[in-house]
């Protein structure tokens, strides 16, 4: 087992942040690590919970959706990270390396609200320069067709049709559903994960106090983006 | 006191997640186990911490009420219990074995307001295909009769009307009281008392971010509970 | 210093639980056990950490606020207390033992909307019959005299306003200010601070839901509080 | 080392107490402590998570920016910790030695929405007789040309606008960012940080309990006030 140690390693230790994060509860959420150059990614098996995982528990697929490594059944939403794998490298031009779906409450809450995040503060704009998107509810056709696939393509239409490139913008709402993010590995897709999650509740928050917020003046949300992001970001070692 | 060990132990566990789940405080809420061939559940003793609890406190009673097993008084939501484990035998056709009644905030927020909980997002249908039903108040004539048999009637009377399956809606509000759980053992009950929570606290924020939320379509519902439940669930190993 | 162990004691417990019911932050909050044998009440001293109590730190005063025993300034809150224990000793027909004063978050939350909470499930009717009441504002001339002692003349003459036991409703929101609570011994007291946190959450939440929720129908407040109160209560060992 | 051992301890604290009282994740927020004699402040490096963090990694600086002392590189919110020590002293007539910015919850909702916080209650007034001021958002010029001196350039003129004197007014809001706070050393300007968010959440929850509320009697603000601060103060040892 020795070929996919490392990246079972990633996935496992990304899956093991979703608990400590309080991102999901019992067996919910899922994290995964994609090896662009071997073609696989290792992800959470179904249904296990957090405390009984073990990095030989992540199962191995390859972007065809076989099983290449494990003994356990991949998560269910297995096929969602399978597409966005394949597809966000055409968006982006570059591969993505984690992705992680929870069930965090505040993000549900805006998916099940159907609404895009506003950028109201710079916690936001340190992490985006765009509202967090929400996808439309999928329809009854694709549910039935394929329904975890069909989530991934969702996920790209949405991209697509906002003309949002993944490699920038790493959060999404599926409407009705919850957040999936992504990043340049398993690490940071939970580390989005997160964030977005405190995005979500201070959006909640800052609507409550004041239900006309306007979104945060463009030039702001620029400074913070570049001071993170790009060639003359200066945030950090 | 070896012949109900192992529902001792069953129920005793069940009680000591509601504390762990921060269901409830002090000695709020209850668990019980119930054994259909033995006839008997056993339930958490009446108003006694959870820091003391242990298997053995656990007190047996038959579903006629007696007490066939234990020193200490049972619960007083017993009757309730009992209630709900003849009951629901002959309206799901199958015996339900754990009950749980918390007086966890956001569910009793709910029970408080009287207002039954849409089935907002994938989460709640993971979990059931319907809104979670809440009870009418009791009538003054029933309170003062027997309270606790009577609140099992008004659960059981709410779900003949609404003409719900107790082996698929496991889980009700009692108007002005708090949450009742059920499941196939002690330990789904409460797992189910956990999940109606954070069920109770989505929906309340998605209403909070836009009032107008309507329920998820009927496609994805039932598109979530079928990989979850029934003969081509896929969730899980 | 034996002469006062174990009220001491008493109030140093109560005082602890303050910190570790998360009922308030830093030094704030008190809590006093009351012998009134000896005639004489053990208080935190005033502004000193959590962490750094001991039970020898508690001061014991007299009911005319002189120091009896203890090197450290008391509670700046301590003439609260004194008048409460003097004045509702003679509402109640008996002697409370215990008062706890808190800044718990959602109890001052309806202090600072100056708003008395209602009766909206059994979890307030488990502890009180009535709306928990708010006082009105203290007027500039009461401020300036004597604050602490006329803090707790304003309770006393709230309870009067509304003809309100103490030896029952042992919960009430100082306008702008916060809750104190009190009960048979120091340990109800403090009990009572966690219960009123929780009921003032519930109570919010209920009206976010539906802002047009009802009180609890009277027969079944009666019925809950009878449960735990009086003769014919039922629950507990 | 030496020569700054006792500042670089007393940063390094402060920065701990924002992880520790959850006002900030990850690498978010800074503390700085400030000796005015020899003319040096020492604050958190950029970006290093606080399970990281050692004494010796906090970054000595200069007023003019320089780096003293320290391998790593300093919080990218240096300068705003910089102009403010410039020009607190000036308008507070002292020096102020600490100052904390976090990006705690409910205080960076407030921000978000651009709105002062009112003195709703006696907890607020305890730490400030004055809402909590809220900057205007910053325009384009200011941002292009020095962000973050001019976030510490912004806060001065807001507080020169209002009147307001840093010496007693230790608690800011810079719109659509999030909260900065300070005080008489590191530790209280971190403690003003977390009594901040504790009144940020109590102002939201009290307008949410009653969108009317009034802030409190001038009367009363200033009697607390006076009970902690100034010659006649009483509270504490």
């Amino acid at each position: 087992m020795d070929k996919f140690k490392t990246l079972r390693d990633e996935a496992y230790e990304a899956n093991m942040e979703i608990k400590k994060n309080k991102l999901a509860i019992y067996t919910w959420g899922n994290s995964s690590a994609f090896d662009p150059d071997k073609g696989v990614f290792a992800i959470k098996p179904s249904g296990v919970d957090y405390d009984l995982l073990k990095p030989q528990s992540m199962v191995v697929i390859d972007l065809e959706g076989n099983i290449v490594e494990g003994k356990l059944k991949p998560s269910s939403d297995t096929k969602t990270h399978q597409v966005l794998y394949k597809e966000f490298s055409k968006l982006a031009g570059f591969n993505i390396r984690g992705i992680t779906h929870t069930h965090s409450t505040f993000a549900v809450a805006w998916a099940q609200a159907a609404k895009p995040v506003s950028v109201f503060g710079t916690t936001h704009a340190d992490h985006g320069t765009e509202e967090i998107p929400c996808t439309d509810f999928m329809n009854a056709e694709a549910v039935q067709n394929n329904y975890e696939l069909e989530t991934g393509n969702l996920i790209v239409q949405t991209f697509k049709k906002l003309n949002l490139d993944p490699a920038f913008q790493q959060m999404v709402l599926v409407a009705g559903h919850g957040p999936f993010t992504w990043g340049k590995n398993a690490a940071e897709s939970v580390y989005n994960s997160t964030v977005l999650e405190e995005i979500c509740k201070m959006a909640h928050l800052t609507l409550s106090i004041n239900p006309e917020t306007k979104p945060l003046p463009e030039h702001i949300i620029k400074k913070h983006w570049h001071r993170k992001h790009g060639k003359d970001a200066y945030y950090g070692q």
